[in-house]
Protein backbone atom coordinates (compact mmCIF):
# COMPACT_ATOMS: atom_id res chain seq x y z
CA UNK A 1 0.00 0.00 0.00
CA UNK A 2 1.39 3.26 -1.18
CA UNK A 3 0.08 6.69 1.51
CA UNK A 4 -1.40 8.88 -0.45
CA UNK A 5 0.64 11.41 2.00
CA UNK A 6 3.72 10.26 -0.41
CA UNK A 7 5.71 12.64 -1.94
CA UNK A 8 5.53 11.05 -5.55
CA UNK A 9 1.64 8.82 -4.59
CA UNK A 10 0.39 9.75 -8.26
CA UNK A 11 3.74 8.71 -9.85
CA UNK A 12 3.87 5.46 -7.89
CA UNK A 13 0.24 4.89 -8.73
CA UNK A 14 0.62 5.35 -12.41
CA UNK A 15 3.25 2.94 -12.06
CA UNK A 16 1.29 0.20 -10.23
CA UNK A 17 -1.71 0.67 -12.66
CA UNK A 18 1.40 -0.44 -15.45
CA UNK A 19 2.94 -3.53 -13.52
CA UNK A 20 -0.92 -4.71 -13.26
CA UNK A 21 -1.60 -4.12 -16.94
CA UNK A 22 1.77 -6.13 -17.32
CA UNK A 23 0.38 -8.82 -14.96
CA UNK A 24 -2.50 -9.34 -16.54
CA UNK A 25 -0.64 -9.66 -19.83
CA UNK A 26 -1.16 -7.01 -21.99
CA UNK A 27 1.51 -4.58 -21.58
CA UNK A 28 4.28 -5.54 -22.44
CA UNK A 29 8.26 -5.56 -20.97
CA UNK A 30 9.37 -3.23 -23.52
CA UNK A 31 6.28 -1.16 -22.21
CA UNK A 32 7.65 -1.09 -18.87
CA UNK A 33 11.37 0.08 -19.84
CA UNK A 34 9.17 2.91 -21.86
CA UNK A 35 7.44 3.55 -18.73
CA UNK A 36 10.30 4.24 -17.42
CA UNK A 37 12.04 6.62 -19.17
CA UNK A 38 8.64 8.45 -18.90
CA UNK A 39 8.99 8.68 -15.46
CA UNK A 40 12.37 10.34 -15.34
CA UNK A 41 11.32 13.01 -18.05
CA UNK A 42 8.20 13.32 -16.25
CA UNK A 43 10.61 14.03 -13.16
CA UNK A 44 12.75 16.61 -15.16
CA UNK A 45 9.24 18.72 -15.94
CA UNK A 46 7.98 18.91 -11.92
CA UNK A 47 5.31 15.90 -12.48
CA UNK A 48 3.06 18.49 -13.75
CA UNK A 49 1.44 20.06 -16.71
CA UNK A 50 3.94 22.95 -17.82
CA UNK A 51 3.36 25.85 -20.37
CA UNK A 52 4.64 24.37 -23.12
CA UNK A 53 2.54 21.64 -22.63
CA UNK A 54 -0.83 23.20 -22.10
CA UNK A 55 -0.34 25.14 -25.23
CA UNK A 56 0.40 22.25 -27.35
CA UNK A 57 -2.47 20.53 -25.67
CA UNK A 58 -4.89 23.10 -26.60
CA UNK A 59 -3.58 23.11 -30.44
CA UNK A 60 -4.04 19.08 -30.21
CA UNK A 61 -7.41 19.67 -29.39
CA UNK A 62 -7.92 22.34 -32.65
CA UNK A 63 -6.52 19.62 -34.60
CA UNK A 64 -8.32 17.05 -33.55
CA UNK A 65 -11.78 18.94 -33.98
CA UNK A 66 -10.96 20.45 -37.28
CA UNK A 67 -10.40 16.51 -38.84
CA UNK A 68 -12.88 14.30 -41.10
CA UNK A 69 -11.60 11.47 -39.71
CA UNK A 70 -9.61 11.83 -36.35
CA UNK A 71 -8.42 8.34 -34.83
CA UNK A 72 -6.52 7.82 -31.49
CA UNK A 73 -4.51 5.03 -31.29
CA UNK A 74 -4.49 2.33 -28.15
CA UNK A 75 -1.18 0.37 -27.39
CA UNK A 76 -0.64 -1.56 -24.17
CA UNK A 77 0.40 1.23 -21.97
CA UNK A 78 -2.45 3.95 -23.27
CA UNK A 79 -5.10 1.28 -22.14
CA UNK A 80 -3.61 0.41 -18.49
CA UNK A 81 -3.43 3.94 -17.92
CA UNK A 82 -6.01 5.99 -20.07
CA UNK A 83 -8.54 4.27 -20.90
CA UNK A 84 -11.38 5.94 -19.64
CA UNK A 85 -9.81 9.48 -20.74
CA UNK A 86 -9.50 7.81 -24.29
CA UNK A 87 -13.21 6.54 -24.10
CA UNK A 88 -14.62 10.35 -23.08
CA UNK A 89 -12.13 11.63 -26.04
CA UNK A 90 -13.16 9.98 -28.30
CA UNK A 91 -16.88 10.19 -27.25
CA UNK A 92 -16.75 13.95 -27.35
CA UNK A 93 -14.84 14.92 -30.70
CA UNK A 94 -15.98 11.90 -31.46
CA UNK A 95 -13.46 10.30 -32.73
CA UNK A 96 -12.30 6.54 -33.82
CA UNK A 97 -10.05 4.32 -31.48
CA UNK A 98 -7.87 1.93 -32.84
CA UNK A 99 -5.63 -0.77 -31.05
CA UNK A 100 -2.22 -0.69 -32.53
CA UNK A 101 0.98 -2.41 -31.26
CA UNK A 102 4.16 -2.55 -31.73
CA UNK A 103 4.69 -5.47 -29.87
CA UNK A 104 1.39 -7.23 -31.67
CA UNK A 105 0.17 -10.86 -30.76
CA UNK A 106 -3.27 -11.82 -30.68
CA UNK A 107 -3.36 -12.57 -26.71
CA UNK A 108 -2.52 -9.08 -26.04
CA UNK A 109 -5.38 -7.54 -28.74
CA UNK A 110 -7.92 -9.61 -27.30
CA UNK A 111 -7.18 -8.48 -23.90
CA UNK A 112 -7.40 -4.66 -24.66
CA UNK A 113 -10.45 -5.38 -26.83
CA UNK A 114 -11.71 -6.88 -23.73
CA UNK A 115 -10.69 -4.05 -21.89
CA UNK A 116 -12.59 -1.52 -23.91
CA UNK A 117 -16.10 -4.00 -23.79
CA UNK A 118 -18.91 -2.47 -24.72
CA UNK A 119 -17.06 0.54 -27.05
CA UNK A 120 -16.77 0.29 -30.62
CA UNK A 121 -13.00 0.19 -31.18
CA UNK A 122 -11.01 -0.77 -34.46
CA UNK A 123 -7.96 -3.02 -34.50
CA UNK A 124 -8.65 -6.34 -33.45
CA UNK A 125 -8.78 -7.28 -37.58
CA UNK A 126 -6.84 -5.95 -39.77
CA UNK A 127 -6.75 -4.99 -43.42
CA UNK A 128 -4.45 -2.16 -43.94
CA UNK A 129 -0.58 -1.55 -43.87
CA UNK A 130 1.28 2.28 -42.75
CA UNK A 131 3.95 2.15 -45.62
CA UNK A 132 7.29 1.64 -45.32
CA UNK A 133 6.79 0.17 -41.20
CA UNK A 134 7.44 -3.77 -41.78
CA UNK A 135 5.94 -6.81 -40.54
CA UNK A 136 3.06 -6.71 -37.54
CA UNK A 137 4.20 -3.23 -36.46
CA UNK A 138 2.89 -1.81 -39.69
CA UNK A 139 -0.41 -3.17 -39.59
CA UNK A 140 -3.40 -1.08 -38.93
CA UNK A 141 -7.73 -0.72 -39.96
CA UNK A 142 -8.26 0.71 -43.52
CA UNK A 143 -11.13 2.65 -41.90
CA UNK A 144 -9.12 3.81 -39.04
CA UNK A 145 -5.89 5.12 -39.05
CA UNK A 146 -5.46 4.02 -42.37
CA UNK A 147 -7.76 7.33 -43.80
CA UNK A 148 -7.45 8.97 -41.21
CA UNK A 149 -6.38 12.61 -41.44
CA UNK A 150 -5.25 13.27 -37.68
CA UNK A 151 -3.66 10.77 -35.94
CA UNK A 152 -3.45 11.02 -31.69
CA UNK A 153 -0.34 8.64 -30.53
CA UNK A 154 0.59 8.64 -27.17
CA UNK A 155 4.00 6.42 -26.31
CA UNK A 156 4.44 5.88 -29.76
CA UNK A 157 7.63 4.41 -31.71
CA UNK A 158 9.68 6.88 -33.90
CA UNK A 159 9.54 5.14 -36.50
CA UNK A 160 5.87 4.39 -37.03
CA UNK A 161 5.63 8.10 -36.23
CA UNK A 162 7.70 9.38 -39.22
CA UNK A 163 5.53 7.07 -41.30
CA UNK A 164 2.01 8.31 -40.36
CA UNK A 165 3.69 11.57 -40.78
CA UNK A 166 4.76 10.17 -44.37
CA UNK A 167 1.44 9.84 -45.39
CA UNK A 168 0.52 13.05 -45.23
CA UNK A 169 -1.22 12.78 -41.95
CA UNK A 170 -1.16 15.16 -38.41
CA UNK A 171 0.37 13.53 -35.99
CA UNK A 172 0.01 14.13 -32.89
CA UNK A 173 2.32 12.85 -30.57
CA UNK A 174 1.86 12.48 -26.62
CA UNK A 175 5.44 11.90 -25.23
CA UNK A 176 7.41 12.68 -22.21
CA UNK A 177 10.95 12.75 -23.85
CA UNK A 178 11.03 16.25 -25.50
CA UNK A 179 13.69 14.56 -27.74
CA UNK A 180 12.66 11.47 -28.72
CA UNK A 181 12.04 10.89 -32.53
CA UNK A 182 9.11 10.61 -32.17
CA UNK A 183 8.27 13.99 -30.73
CA UNK A 184 10.55 15.73 -33.41
CA UNK A 185 8.73 14.38 -35.96
CA UNK A 186 5.51 14.92 -34.76
CA UNK A 187 3.29 17.73 -36.13
CA UNK A 188 1.88 18.55 -32.71
CA UNK A 189 4.28 17.49 -29.34
CA UNK A 190 2.77 17.15 -26.14
CA UNK A 191 5.66 16.96 -23.81
CA UNK A 192 3.00 15.73 -20.55
CA UNK A 193 2.09 12.64 -18.78
CA UNK A 194 -0.72 10.82 -20.85
CA UNK A 195 -2.86 11.10 -17.61
CA UNK A 196 -2.46 14.99 -17.35
CA UNK A 197 -2.49 15.32 -21.22
CA UNK A 198 -5.71 13.36 -22.00
CA UNK A 199 -7.64 15.49 -19.36
CA UNK A 200 -6.28 18.83 -21.15
CA UNK A 201 -6.93 17.83 -24.25
CA UNK A 202 -10.50 16.93 -23.60
CA UNK A 203 -10.58 19.64 -21.56
CA UNK A 204 -9.50 22.16 -24.25
CA UNK A 205 -12.11 20.75 -27.20
CA UNK A 206 -15.11 21.02 -24.89
CA UNK A 207 -13.52 25.06 -24.83
CA UNK A 208 -12.89 25.19 -28.42
CA UNK A 209 -15.59 22.82 -29.93
CA UNK A 210 -18.39 25.55 -30.89
CA UNK A 211 -16.00 28.36 -31.87
CA UNK A 212 -14.34 27.88 -35.03
CA UNK A 213 -12.45 31.14 -34.92
CA UNK A 214 -10.81 30.35 -32.09
CA UNK A 215 -9.66 26.85 -33.60
CA UNK A 216 -8.34 28.48 -36.29
CA UNK A 217 -6.26 30.74 -34.42
CA UNK A 218 -4.81 27.75 -31.60
CA UNK A 219 -3.56 26.38 -34.72
CA UNK A 220 -2.05 28.96 -36.50
CA UNK A 221 -0.49 30.28 -33.32
CA UNK A 222 1.08 26.92 -32.62
CA UNK A 223 4.66 25.91 -33.95
CA UNK A 224 5.77 22.76 -32.59
CA UNK A 225 9.56 23.07 -33.49
CA UNK A 226 9.15 26.51 -31.10
CA UNK A 227 6.97 24.88 -28.60
CA UNK A 228 10.24 21.85 -28.10
CA UNK A 229 12.98 24.90 -27.75
CA UNK A 230 10.75 26.32 -25.55
CA UNK A 231 10.46 22.86 -23.40
CA UNK A 232 14.12 22.50 -23.24
CA UNK A 233 14.94 25.11 -22.08
CA UNK A 234 12.43 24.85 -18.99
CA UNK A 235 14.10 21.57 -18.10
CA UNK A 236 17.40 23.07 -18.46
CA UNK A 237 16.27 25.97 -15.98
CA UNK A 238 14.25 23.53 -14.02
CA UNK A 239 18.12 21.44 -13.20
CA UNK A 240 19.74 24.96 -12.71
CA UNK A 241 17.46 25.87 -9.93
CA UNK A 242 17.05 21.93 -8.37
CA UNK A 243 20.52 22.04 -7.13
CA UNK A 244 21.03 21.44 -3.74
CA UNK B 1 18.55 -8.43 -34.42
CA UNK B 2 20.16 -5.01 -33.39
CA UNK B 3 22.57 -3.77 -36.39
CA UNK B 4 26.11 -2.65 -34.99
CA UNK B 5 25.71 0.64 -36.93
CA UNK B 6 22.78 1.54 -34.91
CA UNK B 7 23.01 4.91 -33.51
CA UNK B 8 21.88 3.67 -30.02
CA UNK B 9 23.40 -0.14 -30.56
CA UNK B 10 25.13 0.01 -27.33
CA UNK B 11 21.82 0.63 -25.18
CA UNK B 12 19.30 -1.29 -26.98
CA UNK B 13 22.07 -4.32 -26.51
CA UNK B 14 22.19 -3.93 -22.70
CA UNK B 15 18.05 -3.18 -22.89
CA UNK B 16 18.23 -6.97 -24.32
CA UNK B 17 19.86 -8.17 -21.72
CA UNK B 18 17.75 -6.82 -19.42
CA UNK B 19 14.79 -8.02 -21.29
CA UNK B 20 15.88 -11.48 -21.03
CA UNK B 21 17.14 -11.72 -17.40
CA UNK B 22 13.50 -10.56 -17.07
CA UNK B 23 12.30 -13.61 -19.17
CA UNK B 24 14.46 -15.68 -17.42
CA UNK B 25 12.82 -14.54 -13.99
CA UNK B 26 15.44 -12.42 -12.00
CA UNK B 27 14.69 -9.53 -13.37
CA UNK B 28 11.78 -8.18 -11.51
CA UNK B 29 9.10 -5.89 -13.22
CA UNK B 30 9.68 -2.95 -11.24
CA UNK B 31 13.48 -3.56 -12.40
CA UNK B 32 12.28 -3.05 -16.23
CA UNK B 33 10.79 0.23 -14.87
CA UNK B 34 13.97 1.46 -13.27
CA UNK B 35 15.76 0.30 -16.50
CA UNK B 36 13.60 2.97 -18.36
CA UNK B 37 14.30 5.87 -16.13
CA UNK B 38 18.07 5.03 -16.12
CA UNK B 39 18.05 4.97 -19.73
CA UNK B 40 16.41 8.30 -20.02
CA UNK B 41 19.23 10.33 -17.66
CA UNK B 42 21.68 8.35 -20.22
CA UNK B 43 20.76 9.97 -23.20
CA UNK B 44 20.86 13.29 -20.99
CA UNK B 45 24.44 12.80 -20.14
CA UNK B 46 25.11 11.89 -23.74
CA UNK B 47 25.46 7.97 -22.91
CA UNK B 48 29.24 8.56 -22.19
CA UNK B 49 31.23 9.09 -18.98
CA UNK B 50 30.71 12.55 -17.93
CA UNK B 51 33.80 14.28 -16.38
CA UNK B 52 31.86 14.47 -13.04
CA UNK B 53 31.37 10.67 -13.34
CA UNK B 54 34.75 9.31 -14.23
CA UNK B 55 36.02 11.62 -10.52
CA UNK B 56 33.46 9.90 -8.49
CA UNK B 57 34.28 6.37 -9.48
CA UNK B 58 38.37 7.31 -9.12
CA UNK B 59 37.10 8.35 -5.71
CA UNK B 60 35.09 4.98 -5.58
CA UNK B 61 37.76 3.36 -6.23
CA UNK B 62 39.87 4.93 -2.84
CA UNK B 63 37.16 3.90 -0.68
CA UNK B 64 36.68 0.78 -1.60
CA UNK B 65 40.63 -0.04 -1.25
CA UNK B 66 40.68 1.67 1.69
CA UNK B 67 37.70 -0.76 3.05
CA UNK B 68 38.33 -3.10 5.57
CA UNK B 69 35.21 -5.25 4.46
CA UNK B 70 34.14 -4.05 1.45
CA UNK B 71 30.92 -5.51 -0.27
CA UNK B 72 28.97 -5.36 -3.64
CA UNK B 73 25.63 -5.79 -3.31
CA UNK B 74 23.50 -7.39 -6.30
CA UNK B 75 20.22 -7.32 -6.99
CA UNK B 76 18.42 -8.35 -10.84
CA UNK B 77 19.42 -5.86 -12.75
CA UNK B 78 22.83 -5.62 -11.94
CA UNK B 79 23.30 -9.16 -12.03
CA UNK B 80 22.08 -9.04 -15.81
CA UNK B 81 23.88 -6.31 -16.84
CA UNK B 82 27.48 -6.56 -15.05
CA UNK B 83 27.79 -10.09 -13.70
CA UNK B 84 31.48 -10.63 -15.17
CA UNK B 85 32.69 -7.14 -14.13
CA UNK B 86 31.26 -7.46 -10.18
CA UNK B 87 33.46 -10.76 -10.47
CA UNK B 88 35.90 -9.21 -11.66
CA UNK B 89 36.01 -6.12 -9.27
CA UNK B 90 35.04 -8.52 -6.05
CA UNK B 91 39.01 -10.44 -6.89
CA UNK B 92 41.10 -7.41 -7.42
CA UNK B 93 40.03 -5.65 -4.29
CA UNK B 94 39.31 -8.18 -2.98
CA UNK B 95 35.32 -7.50 -1.92
CA UNK B 96 32.51 -9.99 -0.61
CA UNK B 97 29.02 -10.00 -3.78
CA UNK B 98 25.93 -10.51 -1.45
CA UNK B 99 22.69 -10.82 -3.37
CA UNK B 100 20.42 -8.38 -1.89
CA UNK B 101 17.21 -8.13 -3.81
CA UNK B 102 14.87 -5.35 -2.47
CA UNK B 103 11.63 -7.63 -4.08
CA UNK B 104 12.84 -10.76 -2.64
CA UNK B 105 12.12 -14.37 -3.22
CA UNK B 106 13.39 -17.77 -3.47
CA UNK B 107 12.95 -17.82 -6.64
CA UNK B 108 15.16 -14.95 -7.65
CA UNK B 109 17.76 -15.41 -5.26
CA UNK B 110 18.53 -18.90 -6.07
CA UNK B 111 18.48 -17.87 -9.96
CA UNK B 112 20.95 -15.23 -9.42
CA UNK B 113 23.13 -17.51 -6.89
CA UNK B 114 22.87 -19.92 -10.09
CA UNK B 115 24.45 -16.85 -12.29
CA UNK B 116 26.91 -16.76 -10.13
CA UNK B 117 28.35 -20.30 -9.74
CA UNK B 118 31.34 -21.30 -9.11
CA UNK B 119 31.82 -17.78 -7.12
CA UNK B 120 31.75 -17.54 -3.42
CA UNK B 121 28.32 -15.06 -3.06
CA UNK B 122 26.46 -14.30 0.45
CA UNK B 123 22.90 -13.47 0.38
CA UNK B 124 20.95 -17.15 -0.30
CA UNK B 125 20.15 -17.36 3.45
CA UNK B 126 20.17 -14.30 5.62
CA UNK B 127 21.22 -14.18 9.60
CA UNK B 128 20.83 -9.59 10.03
CA UNK B 129 18.53 -6.71 9.16
CA UNK B 130 19.67 -3.58 8.12
CA UNK B 131 17.83 -1.21 11.03
CA UNK B 132 14.84 0.54 9.82
CA UNK B 133 14.05 -1.44 6.81
CA UNK B 134 10.37 -3.09 7.17
CA UNK B 135 10.05 -7.06 5.91
CA UNK B 136 12.05 -8.98 3.37
CA UNK B 137 13.45 -5.37 1.95
CA UNK B 138 16.12 -5.30 5.35
CA UNK B 139 17.26 -8.96 4.88
CA UNK B 140 21.04 -9.51 5.00
CA UNK B 141 24.01 -11.23 5.84
CA UNK B 142 25.98 -10.81 9.20
CA UNK B 143 29.12 -11.57 7.51
CA UNK B 144 28.67 -9.10 4.28
CA UNK B 145 26.12 -6.14 4.06
CA UNK B 146 25.77 -5.76 7.85
CA UNK B 147 29.39 -5.48 9.48
CA UNK B 148 30.70 -3.87 6.23
CA UNK B 149 32.21 -0.51 6.52
CA UNK B 150 32.03 0.07 2.59
CA UNK B 151 29.04 -0.78 0.47
CA UNK B 152 28.88 -0.80 -3.19
CA UNK B 153 24.83 -0.33 -4.34
CA UNK B 154 24.00 0.35 -7.95
CA UNK B 155 20.43 1.35 -8.79
CA UNK B 156 19.74 1.14 -5.29
CA UNK B 157 16.08 1.95 -3.32
CA UNK B 158 16.29 5.32 -1.76
CA UNK B 159 14.98 4.14 2.09
CA UNK B 160 17.63 1.35 1.80
CA UNK B 161 20.72 3.91 0.89
CA UNK B 162 19.75 6.39 3.41
CA UNK B 163 19.49 3.05 6.50
CA UNK B 164 22.74 2.27 5.11
CA UNK B 165 24.24 5.38 5.52
CA UNK B 166 22.55 5.73 8.72
CA UNK B 167 24.48 2.58 10.10
CA UNK B 168 27.32 4.51 9.37
CA UNK B 169 28.79 2.85 6.17
CA UNK B 170 30.30 4.86 3.32
CA UNK B 171 27.72 3.77 0.59
CA UNK B 172 28.90 4.18 -3.02
CA UNK B 173 25.93 4.30 -5.22
CA UNK B 174 25.97 4.23 -8.97
CA UNK B 175 22.97 5.66 -10.10
CA UNK B 176 22.16 7.80 -13.29
CA UNK B 177 19.65 10.13 -11.72
CA UNK B 178 21.93 12.50 -10.11
CA UNK B 179 18.60 13.65 -7.88
CA UNK B 180 17.52 10.45 -6.57
CA UNK B 181 17.07 9.59 -2.93
CA UNK B 182 19.78 7.28 -3.54
CA UNK B 183 22.32 9.79 -5.49
CA UNK B 184 21.40 12.43 -2.60
CA UNK B 185 22.02 10.20 0.16
CA UNK B 186 25.13 8.57 -0.93
CA UNK B 187 28.98 9.54 0.25
CA UNK B 188 29.78 8.90 -3.37
CA UNK B 189 27.47 8.84 -6.18
CA UNK B 190 28.93 7.87 -9.43
CA UNK B 191 25.98 9.48 -12.23
CA UNK B 192 27.46 6.64 -14.60
CA UNK B 193 25.61 3.30 -16.92
CA UNK B 194 26.80 0.63 -14.24
CA UNK B 195 28.27 -0.92 -17.65
CA UNK B 196 30.80 1.79 -17.82
CA UNK B 197 31.42 2.75 -14.01
CA UNK B 198 32.17 -0.82 -13.05
CA UNK B 199 34.49 -0.83 -15.86
CA UNK B 200 35.77 2.44 -14.63
CA UNK B 201 35.88 1.77 -11.25
CA UNK B 202 38.11 -1.22 -11.53
CA UNK B 203 41.03 0.27 -13.40
CA UNK B 204 41.35 3.11 -10.79
CA UNK B 205 41.37 0.09 -8.68
CA UNK B 206 44.32 -0.88 -10.40
CA UNK B 207 45.82 1.84 -10.49
CA UNK B 208 45.48 3.59 -7.22
CA UNK B 209 46.17 -0.24 -5.72
CA UNK B 210 49.47 0.10 -4.49
CA UNK B 211 49.60 4.23 -3.41
CA UNK B 212 48.14 4.87 -0.29
CA UNK B 213 49.05 8.55 -0.69
CA UNK B 214 47.08 8.57 -3.96
CA UNK B 215 43.76 7.05 -2.53
CA UNK B 216 44.41 9.21 0.76
CA UNK B 217 44.04 12.30 -2.20
CA UNK B 218 41.47 11.04 -4.20
CA UNK B 219 39.20 10.77 -0.82
CA UNK B 220 40.18 13.73 0.26
CA UNK B 221 39.59 15.74 -2.94
CA UNK B 222 36.36 14.64 -3.78
CA UNK B 223 33.36 16.58 -2.40
CA UNK B 224 30.16 14.79 -3.33
CA UNK B 225 27.34 17.23 -3.15
CA UNK B 226 29.77 19.78 -5.29
CA UNK B 227 30.30 16.83 -7.68
CA UNK B 228 26.63 16.46 -7.99
CA UNK B 229 25.92 20.20 -8.95
CA UNK B 230 28.47 19.73 -11.45
CA UNK B 231 26.66 17.13 -13.06
CA UNK B 232 22.80 19.24 -12.79
CA UNK B 233 24.99 22.22 -14.57
CA UNK B 234 26.66 19.52 -17.41
CA UNK B 235 23.52 17.96 -18.07
CA UNK B 236 21.54 21.51 -17.88
CA UNK B 237 24.32 23.23 -20.53
CA UNK B 238 23.81 19.74 -22.83
CA UNK B 239 20.07 20.33 -22.91
CA UNK B 240 20.46 23.80 -23.69
CA UNK B 241 22.96 22.69 -26.46
CA UNK B 242 20.82 19.97 -27.66
CA UNK B 243 18.31 22.40 -29.25
CA UNK B 244 17.56 21.80 -32.85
Amino acid sequence: MIPKSHPRYESLMIRKNLVKGFKDGFVAPEGLIAHGRGEAFDYLVGEKTIPMAEKAEKASAAYLLKAKNPVISVNGNTAALVRDEIIKLSRILPAKIEINLFHRTDERINKIVEMFKGVDVLGEKTDAKIAGIEHHRGLCCKEGIFSSDVVLVMLEDGDRAKALVDMKKTVIAVDLNPLSRTSLTANVTVVDNITRALKNITKYCEILRNNKAEIDEAIKNFDNRGNIDEVLKYISKRLEELKW
